[in-house]
């Protein structure tokens, strides 16, 4: 998956040796340039690799038009099918349901209709213990039953429990992306509690003014969403180019929200 | 004067420190990504930078559509206005006359409608020779006709030749740049006797039937094209990815046509 692809994406995945070619779904926040730009260098190249598998693509209204515009001029019939999904800024959204993990979109305030993506891992088949499995004989009803998560109870009435022949599952995970937005309170509900949020911070409070105008966040206001969404940890990025050292941010932020981290390109954030 | 545009320029030409906020003219040869995909980049970082200095576009057909869509979705009003004029693949077509120099497209032959482009450059103002004028009282006319690169003959039979009067000039310089093509013999004529021609060398003779296929050129090609053409000077580039070594390209190059250099990104050619 992947979320925005601003001018140079395909060079940055080339440069972090990450398979491109394993994207399956592509998430689009808004239409600025800096958030799509990358995108029809990036089909051309799936088109000229001979991709097959289709790719599924979230975007605004526009993004449909605007892909098509180009593969037509440039006569591309693709070697792989899109199915272009329409994201709207309403409220949220499932546009992404799998074995694995669902994908949400949720709105943001910005100056073109633009969404927040939030990505919530679902809890995967439990692990049974063995020594318990090798000692009693248990029916194959039950064992299946046991690794979905759930208790079972035989027809005659024995009773086996997740908590006594599984192992604790590893709590299911949880991520939210919030590409461009002015400071928005209500946000926090779409965001409540993941483990790891990513907001903007174009500026600094000292540009309090031009942020509101060109409807962005200070670093302190991405720390009192996070805060106020009692987020576990807070990822700051999409910053300015007016600041060439970025320790001012994390200052701002941190009285505010303590686990926080600037984003630098290229890293990898564990949850 | 940009020509063609692949996605990443804009980031190239800041590494490069090319101060892109003096390009004027930008010139696209033909939609195929990799040679127009960075235009809209570029586009908006102009208006970002609140360019106001009218900027003028020359591509095929379609390019025009394009940019239209990205910014009416975008919702931008661009802080400059776009002059965009339409290339055709008709014939040598003349696109810019300023006092310096004239730039023309002419046709070549790919899978879309392609044109390349001819720089050249004009005669400037010839210098006179400062102890003749010392010496001798020209008339006013006189030296307007010569600084002209003409003889001047005054109304009493006086004659002043340019060739006593002036110092030779430089010689006007030529540059021709052929993006992608198939090889066209005809091509010769459109950049005959350039100083220096830029020609696309996807392939290797080795893979001639592929070039052929894709309509692109081998390193051999390209090379008996600047024979024929009695170019100056030739350099080859659009290399396909495939050649992870690219002496060959000039071994394969050169005995056709010795004068011969491998482009290199970031590179100035002095002509």
């Amino acid at each position: 998956m992947l979320i925005d692809c601003g001018e140079g994406t395909q060079m940055q995945l080339r440069r972090f040796r990450l398979k491109y070619s394993k994207l399956d779904y592509i998430f689009i926040s808004h239409l600025h340039g800096d958030h799509y730009l990358g995108l029809i260098g990036l089909l051309s190249s799936f088109h000229l690799a001979r991709r097959s598998n289709p790719l599924t693509i979230f975007g605004p209204k526009g993004l449909d038009e605007i892909i098509s515009t180009h593969f037509r001029w440039s006569n591309t019939q693709l070697t792989y099918s899109i199915d272009f999904h329409i994201t709207t800024d309403d409220g949220l959204n499932l546009l992404v349901n799998t074995p694995q993990l669902m994908v949400y979109s949720f709105p943001l305030r910005h100056r073109l209709p633009t969404t927040g993506f939030l990505i919530k891992e679902k809890a995967g088949l439990s692990n049974l213990i063995k020594s318990k499995l090798e000692a009693e004989k248990l029916p194959v009803e039950a064992i299946k039953s046991l690794r979905k998560g759930m208790d079972y109870i035989g027809v005659d009435g024995s009773f086996y429990p997740v908590r006594e022949y599984c192992y604790p599952q590893e709590p299911t995970r949880t991520y939210a992306y919030c590409s461009d937005t002015i400071y928005w309170p209500e946000l926090k509900e779409y965001i409540a509690e993941v483990d790891l949020l990513y907001h903007e911070s174009t500026f600094l409070d000292a540009e309090k003014e031009r942020a509101e105008l060109t409807m962005h966040s200070t670093a302190g206001q991405a720390a009192s969403i996070a805060a106020a969404a009692s987020v576990k940890k807070l990822i700051l990025g999409h910053f300015s180019s007016r600041y060439k050292d970025l320790n001012p941010m994390l200052e701002e932020a941190k009285p505010i929200f303590e686990n926080v981290e600037l984003s630098v390109e290229g890293e990898t954030y564990q949850l």
